[in-house]
């Protein structure tokens, strides 16, 4: 090693040694004659006393340093408490330039001063941070508490493969010409999703990885085309089995910030939470539930209300709201797709007010605080028509009052299961909320094709598929999916019917999944799993705005990489070479098919 | 879940409990009206007794079953004391069929009598069989160990992208359509190696990774397209750091199957490798060292070897081959590229025999056994001409003698280092053993153009390309170089003469490596690592005949996958939608260019 100690390390008991060191200079001060360098390094930073000023003026931030010195007592009133180091200096007999450093497009210290885009360029000074620095090393620590976890309760690591064949999982695949088979292509995987449950048929009861995935979809805040996921799948296991693994891994992870985790977390099923909350995703820092309103206008004479549902939600002392800002809510509703936000303001003294309040009857008037649970000085918002929309409206409606109003607070943690979800949703859903639909049919999977349905629903799913409930669970961290799983279909007739329903043909379903349903021939056996989305979990747990600040070098939102400059163009040799253009010869395409027959039928 | 216990774990102090039990039917056995069913899980076997033949009947193997009933002790004169639940068996009250299995493609037992293809196409029944199971669960294990010991010493798990920038190091790289940049492409790496450097640029003092690489290859015996390695870097240290690092991790690796490796571990000079065991990868096994003849026959009328090199290797007994089998040698060596095997026979009464014999002097042949340490009954075999394929070729001949003799014996280990390589080799010499010369230089690097050049040869390296020596390590284990690594480049100035002496323009530079120069101005600290081919370790750790072996799904020799018939046709809407014959239209090109501008950008 370059050094003897590494400078986090150096408190009273070295003084009067003899070290050498090596870091980073964060800061220089000088001070006629003499120099202080705050040196640098992964362990911290240690105070550097040069008296040759031909050695500190050449110095300048971030240069690379080797110091030969002896480690003394700071003198008196120099203490730093602050620091593990506050005590002590090294002062140096001997200044090695390891290596020099150009002035920085910015400065390395916690305060940011310049774009996401300048520090994903110069990724490599901004990893020098605090924050990220922080991050990647906790990030570091999430993966060893998970693994050992795991370990402990069984489970073998097992890699899949990432070039391999595309897996229909509600999104797009990125593709990869094979050079050796000319006109074929690999695709990088969704999730290990078919090989971790061929990895049960296989024997292996229980496995995990933690996997990168891919998925190429069009922009959405916050999503990366490679991303991270722990997963898991295991045999002969029931949902509790699952649920409770996935409790034990939150609660590990979660102490690594010092936060306890109280088990059993509450379980909601899929319809609560639309109902009560207008999401999947349910926030439960907070309350404030939706009330349903139908039943309550079901006589009204205000056309807006006269819809298949009315939701409400209250925002407490929301009746004070300016009306500039009554009419921002009007454009939060139409940036979610609403016509608008319809409100009545409670004032102080009990009497209603706002546009609504006006078309109400004097009954409806008068019960309307009750009914919502608002109190004087609170503001009703409604929404009204299509259940599901309104639904989700409300909800997101909710949520901005949760952080308007002080009701969710930072520290705060509230995890929820989200059980018994749809087992599918028509396809025309899938589609208008970004992803795509698997099959041709009516109905598509809501969690995916390989999900099973309750016991309750294994003969009717696919006669009654909108009512069939499925052994999906997802996992909800404070308003976010962290994860989710489920137990799987094990029979092969089941597995076909679900692909019949969803309009994957016999043919597709054979060139799609075919080894697969061929697995599941030979005793395949019950299964389930789980998996969590580590890019997420990680930026929850340290507080980061975005995954990008918990991945060593991210994408920004268009799938770019400020630093590489990737992706970017490829020659026309590479193109030739990969065979991307291939195209079979009609003449001889027989002979040519022979000989790129793969090596495995030679 | 749906078992109360394990199978494995059944023993006498069960006797007596109710017992939920799952599993696969290994073997059935019937005796009139009981059948006894060996029931299989990821644990182990045990026995179970089923009375009722309504139950017993249907049942086939790798059915799936949930058996409940009562542990009981075997009936005297049955127990089985090759087997941990062989004092016990189940009494089954209740048999419940979890999955039925159709027959089966081959026998799930140890004998494999069906070819790799079929194997590879039920890849899931195939890892049902002891030797699969183990060899997966002790990768799982040898990632643990080494994880856990990195840990102690301070290192961090880093995840680097796999959807980056091509690292020009010597193979093709896999290149991925990037939908969102139509006419830009992603490439797959071949190695972390520029992302871990940039993370020691960053402060990341001790990084590693479990990475998956990719290398678009030739087809070359046992490789994949894809595969893994141990990845770690670290800054401030000296070669002496990584090593002793390495010879720990294969030092805590090698004792998972119970094989204490003596460190610290041999090096060796790679001139000295190359000298005496005609290879970069000396196999250490046994001796047979290769005895250069070259000044032997400095004034030989033997027209043969009146060449720039001769060398020798001594076959212990081989005097005695039948003229077949010293035919075969010829076909050997011109397999790899020779026109034949020069040998003499040294018979057991002193007399030399052989074709070559007849061509030297009374005094060549006077002092040839003392010369090459030849014994009567040996046989000398001869390579001559150009001094680098000769020694290959010997290098060869003593491997397949080490075979053939038994010199070479299971379950011995021989470990070195081979140190100090050529910083380059003639760019036509790495052409010729199959990789892409990286540049258009005379010169390619050895390693890669990131190894630093030992300290003497830091002023002439570029003068002199053919004598400089790097700082690059590689470990070997019984022939088969399983790691390698270096201390790197750290100096923007250094770096940028490799590239210019390989013929790497300063235009194609800053394109594929703008980035890892322009991190080395603020500050790049002294680094250097090692990866570690985790496939090659794991096959010769199970005593593997193909790292295919040690891989859940892995590939045959074509890159074809015959579980998922991977890789495969893509749509054509598949092909326009991921942009892949996106010509930018001539006239709007301006325009088109900032729109399609990445987001960051906007």
């Amino acid at each position: 090693m370059l050094r003897t100690h590494q400078l986090g390390v150096l408190n009273a008991e070295h003084i009067g040694q003899q070290v050498t060191l090596t870091g980073w200079v964060a800061r220089r001060r000088d001070h006629g004659g003499v120099a202080f360098l705050d040196l640098r390094d992964a362990s911290g930073v240690a105070q550097v006393v040069v008296r040759d000023e031909e050695d500190f003026h050449p110095l300048r931030n971030e240069f690379v340093l080797q110091i030969k010195g002896t480690v003394e007592r700071r003198p008196e009133g120099n203490e730093n408490p602050n620091l593990p180091t506050g005590e002590i200096e090294v002062i140096a007999d001997e200044v090695i330039v390891l290596n020099t450093a150009a002035p920085l497009p910015f400065q390395v210290d916690e305060h940011v001063e310049v774009g996401e885009e300048a520090r994903l360029r110069h990724r490599y000074l901004d990893l020098r941070r605090p924050t990220p620095t922080r991050n990647l090393r906790l990030r570091s620590e999430v993966n060893r508490v998970a693994r050992n976890l795991l370990h402990e309760q069984g489970f073998v690591e097992i890699e899949t493969p990432t070039l391999t064949r595309s897996t229909p999982e509600g999104a797009r695949d990125f593709v990869v010409p094979a050079r050796l088979s000319p006109g074929s292509w690999y695709a990088l995987p969704q999730s290990p999703q078919l090989f971790k449950q061929l990895l049960q048929v296989g024997g292996f009861e229980k496995y995990y990885q933690i996997a990168r995935c891919y998925r190429d979809e069009d922009f959405r805040a916050d999503r990366q085309p490679e991303f991270t996921q722990l997963d898991i799948e295991a045999s002969f296991v029931e949902e509790d089995d699952i649920i409770d693994l996935g409790e034990k891994l939150v609660k590990a992870i979660w102490s690594l910030i010092d936060v306890e985790i109280p088990t059993p977390i509450r379980r909601m099923t899929y319809a609560e939470a639309m109902e009560k909350y207008g999401s999947d995703k349910p926030d439960l820092r907070f309350g404030l539930e939706l009330t349903e309103m139908t039943e309550y206008f079901a006589n009204t004479s205000f056309k807006v209300f006269q819809s298949a549902y009315v939701g409400a939600v209250v925002m407490p002392g929301g009746a004070s709201q300016p009306r500039r800002t009554l009419d921002a809510w009007q454009e939060f509703a139409k940036q979610r797709g609403a016509k608008g936000l319809a409100y009545v303001l409670l004032k102080e003294d009990g009497e209603l007010a706002g546009p609504v309040a006006k078309n109400l009857s004097e009954t409806e008037k008068a019960g309307l605080a009750a009914a919502t649970g608002a109190k004087p000085g609170d503001c009703i918002f409604f929404s009204a028509g299509d259940k599901a929309e309104s639904r989700a409206l409300l909800g997101s409606v909710r949520v901005e009052i949760g952080h308007r109003t002080g009701l969710i607070k930072d520290g705060d943690w509230a995890f929820v299961w989200v059980v018994d979800a749809p087992m599918f949703e028509p396809a025309s859903a899938a589609v208008a909320s970004g992803d795509v639909a698997v099959g041709a049919g009516a109905w598509t999977a809501v969690h995916h094709a390989f999900t099973s349905p309750k016991p309750e629903f294994l003969d009717t799913f696919d006669t009654d598929p909108g009512s069939a409930l499925s052994y999906a669970y997802d996992i909800v961290c404070n308003g976010n999916e962290i994860g989710g799983g489920s137990i799987r279909i094990h029979q092969r007739d089941v597995q076909e019917r679900v692909f019949k329903l969803m309009g994957v043909t016999e043919e597709q379903a054979q060139t799609q999944f075919g080894f697969l349903l061929e697995g599941f021939k030979y005793g395949a056996p019950p299964h389930g799993g789980i998996a969590l989305g580590w890019d997420r979990v990680l930026q929850l747990l340290t507080g980061s705005e975005s995954i990008r600040d918990v991945i060593a070098f991210p994408k920004t939102g268009g799938g770019f990489d400020p630093l590489t400059q990737a992706p970017a163009p490829i020659t026309a040799q590479q193109r030739k070479e990969a065979g991307i253009d291939f195209k079979p010869e009609k003449k001889k395409a027989d002979a040519d098919a022979k000989a790129e027959a793969p090596a495995e039928a030679k």
